[in-house]
């Protein structure tokens, strides 16, 4: 097998020309699209349907261009988007196709790529053992019917309600972890990210972390990326690494944050893809795909001084943050069209993030 | 002379603790306070009234410990500043004092500054001829005085107005370039930075440069940085170089940002002031203070991708540009506590900025 | 001709489930539908993509359901969507219907409805002669073609720009009125507000009035009702009437809102359709449809004290008054479900504002 | 005694001149100030700072009309202030005064107005028993000593602590009811509002009611108006109502309002006062001051149909209730300077709201 990876800017959320281009130019397979991430023009809050209309445009171009109806692509497509382009960073969708190719002779890992779907769940189910334990199991069925060696990213998109939705599951008797819409959002995260670490041996298999859910957050994923949308109600589940059973051009690496500052840890990173040491990355055009979680940091500091995000009723934090930590990878790697997604809970260490960069090996 | 740099973060804009505590350590000595500039937590926009209660509560604090008035220590002290720390921006004001030092045998420079305030200016003064003659005249004099043979840094506050001051002003007969209240702080950013330019000949002296305001952006300074702000009808000027008539072991630096993500230029001028290369320096506690201008790109573009910040109804385009830019700075200089002003029009290119560095000299 | 008016609530921007189950349950004949308004969830401003989103949605429901592509029902309906729900105010759309019906004997006017669409338009079009006079020639045939007597209401849904829109029409020679997408609404409402306004006679047919946009807020149209967005390049015009050669059991009535709190003219327009004096109406199932237009004083005051909605830098004011107007129409007519729309440049008196209500007439 | 109620506009939150204009006029004794309320132009959430800039700078103009230090003003005179001045509402701040007077013959009831304090409080104590019962306390002593017969309004303004001040809090080993700051401010109000109705006797004096706090809305007072802010510590008390043992021309009303459109409420509350029954009461002038708490509907519906309040990330749910209750109220009153406060927990029933008016009494 052999995954690729093909990333285009868009002008609004209804945008996939394209796409369009590159599929009827004969440069994508629409049949062999396996998962699309991505950026959109919204807030990426609750009231965010940026992320939905761009999944509707996709799904029906690639329904079309397929021979599927566009409700069968999205089921068997996971759609990713994080709302909130803030500051420099660009609204873009990166698609991942995986083509039959001969495994190499050698044994040298190429990029590969596994996909896979919880079943869907309700309010009081996020953020619950149940979530937890979905994730889990979806992460490691999709990492081992790719044959994965080395998994250096896993985005998650779960299920997001609204008030609505969740005054409905508490009046049919079931109880969510919280009412505040925007709050569930953050423990369907954190429950994503434990299934994650769960699955990956980060944490022990047989830890029942419900109780570690926004409360223990010693406890993390270094490798997981979690978003939630009210445009799904089922968990979608993306594995990529690295695997000597795959072909291509392709590598991906990744590393810890371990605070918004930390450009050491990306600097390290993007020279283990072969770039050289420099302040900013001259080859941009070898960088296909960039994905980052961050979060504010909890105890209001960073590096020793005040942060005011977590105090702002003005913006929210996640747009501040993205927005921070979105421009200095940028200025790193000499790119804007960066996934940046806020909420970080258990994916990397509190107040840092997770960072993995997919880029054209240098020596192919 | 000899002229000092101290930097103190804020709980909020009545925090004046850690001066006074200065001052009743005997570190500062009150009536050498010759300016303040600092960043504080409201939004940077027309309806932000921070700027003004910092300023309050700092004249009353330097007034009673220097036996003046809090209205007096306001016609002497420029107090210059910036709202919006967006992202892992600190709160702070920096506080710039002038004390008497035995001029230097050698003929090394020092760190310099002067200071200069026009006369009051009414809402139809803004961003024309007037502004930008009165600036260059208060800019020429506070460098003459100070005798700053490098002019590194122009800080200059004018006033912004509200609705009710421009429909005031129009209903005298007067007419405003505009009757935005925010785009009247545009006008008067441009001017005053084309003020600077005229002073400093970035711009021929005898060009009546008021056609060019906010129109031929070809026209800028490249060390002014300019706020507007409704707590002060006058324009306050403040000049910082470096002058062999000075003493002391600070010094300054600053550079042209051609766009956001020019981190070579940051990184250059950096190692001017005797830093290691590196991708984040080392030694952040030689820092005395930052400044910075930015801005979005006009063209809708960052190295050939769309951003959204100019498209944004919710959060204003120079807390996006602010957020970005002051994180990048961050990353590199270690520390948070940055000047980051945006409304860069005619103070560096298109889409650019200005970046000024005082930090103590490595080798005093 | 009978015309008829269905209004359905919407969970979120792709919600066309009411319209589906009306459709499917044979209240409503896809084919018969002539025009959609509604509000959406977004902010309403440039980058609200929730119209578009809503438009896309309707437009492949009815061509479903009556045989077209969604592409040919765009072009045949107008869908005017106005973004932002605040405060009380309710997400919904409202459909039109017109179906063939006998005459009536009596001369008893009911409600009429004519669409017309004008040609693309680009950047450089907008707030110009040549849009006026588009709009009203667009307007007097389709009031004309619908036998309209009493024109009670004009819709008129113009196009909007993006800032890369705007640059590159720019670049192609044309010189759009202002490069700032919101302003360049701006313009757009206002000139569609004079081509109404010129189409019944409000001003003179023969005044060339593009040097009155945005500038004599004198002129303006009592019936006007202008929106902008992205998601369309023509504009867009429903005209909203009465006339004694349609049948049906509704009515229309409309007035004009001196300022923000002129409840008197909402209770009198209330009386005339029929409706008990009361502070609230009990009756709220009788009303169909409601449609307001609104702005901040551009003076800064109402009603002798300062309002502060044109200097935040934090909620655009046309949000602020949408909320305050709005909520005070609710209050009167029971009902949440109302078309409120800000920039209201020349459909009304400055500050003020138009509002028309549909409503069953009370004694068929 | 007599008490009497003055309310003065503002142009930005430093802006005292009218009290100084009435002060030095001898219209308003300094010393005779017992309480100030207003409305100031933040976002009125735990970043806004414009409630203690107009403390500051009130107190400083009372303390040197009265000869006390700004200290001792703010220590004797309870300063509550509300931020956001969302739609059509006006920045103000009311001033109460008492001075001798004989008691009338008669025992017609005037306004009498009484304040208290209570002990300051650290994050752990927000929305505790020792909260419910510290105010409880205050305001029947208030009411007590001020002879208060018939008690129609209770504002009390209680801390709000940054994140930094609640981690510290944790830090010491107390653990506080939440650690996101505006989610504290709300335990705190609702806190405050069960001590009034406790104080009341609205519900059982014997009842532990911290396990209700945000959780059993059923029990709540009706008079009870809450306010949380940083700047101040300490609760303060403000117990408004009527008494035969005071004198003077004013009175004061309140009501319930069961929902955000409840304008029947109003209007019978408003003829209650002496003012002819209609839609809009024609002498704005007999209006002295407005007190309105309102909040969103928890099930997210207003009378039937959806409301987007509570899923809103751009804006708070407060600042759209505000603006929507605000407006209707004014539409009623014919008046927008109004004290309109969201986070209306355990105050009114859930997503209503009180509102009290103080008014010159119609016969004097």
């Amino acid at each position: 097998m052999r995954a690729d990876v093909h990333r285009f800017s868009i002008a609004d959320p209804s945008d996939v020309s394209a796409l369009k281009a590159a599929i009827d130019g004969g440069i994508i397979d629409a049949s062999s699209i396996v998962a699309v991430i991505g950026k959109t023009h919204g807030n990426g809050l609750v009231n965010d349907y940026t992320r939905g209309y761009l999944t509707l445009c996709l799904s029906i171009l690639i329904g079309e261009r397929s021979g599927r109806t566009a409700q069968a692509v999205r089921e068997q497509v996971p759609f990713v988007f994080s709302g909130g382009v803030e500051g420099v960073l660009s609204p873009h969708y990166t698609v991942f196709t995986v083509t039959a190719d001969e495994v190499p002779a050698t044994n040298r890992k190429a990029l590969a790529i596994g996909v896979g779907f919880t079943a869907p769940m309700r309010p009081a189910d996020i953020g619950r053992q149940a979530q937890i334990d979905a994730i889990a199991s979806a992460v490691a069925q999709a990492a081992t019917r790719a044959a994965i060696e080395d998994v250096h990213f896993v985005q998650v998109k779960g299920p997001a309600f609204t008030l609505a939705d969740i005054i409905e599951d508490q009046r049919a008797g079931r109880s969510p972890a919280t009412d505040n819409p925007g709050k569930l959002m953050s423990f369907g995260r954190a429950a994503c990210a434990l299934g994650v670490a769960k699955a990956l041996g980060e944490i022990p298999a047989d830890l029942a972390v419900e109780a570690a859910v926004l409360k223990d957050f010693s406890l993390y994923s270094s490798v997981a990326s979690m978003s939630a949308g009210v445009e799904v109600d089922v968990n979608e589940v993306i594995v990529i690494g690295m695997s000597s059973k795959w072909s291509g051009t392709l590598a991906v690496e990744h590393t810890t944050m371990i605070d918004a500052l930390d450009v050491g840890s990306i600097h390290a990173m993007v020279q283990r893809l072969g770039f050289p040491a420099a302040p900013q990355i001259a080859d941009a055009g070898r960088v296909r795909a960039v994905f980052i979680k961050c979060e504010a940091q909890r105890d209001g500091m960073v590096r020793g001084r005040p942060h005011t995000m977590l105090n702002d009723g003005d913006i929210n934090e996640q747009r501040h943050i993205r927005g921070a930590v979105g421009a200095i990878a940028a200025s790193i790697l000499n790119d804007t069209g960066l996934f940046v997604s806020g909420g970080a809970e258990h994916q990397g260490p509190d107040g840092g993030g997770m960072i993995a960069v997919i880029a054209e090996k240098v020596d192919v």
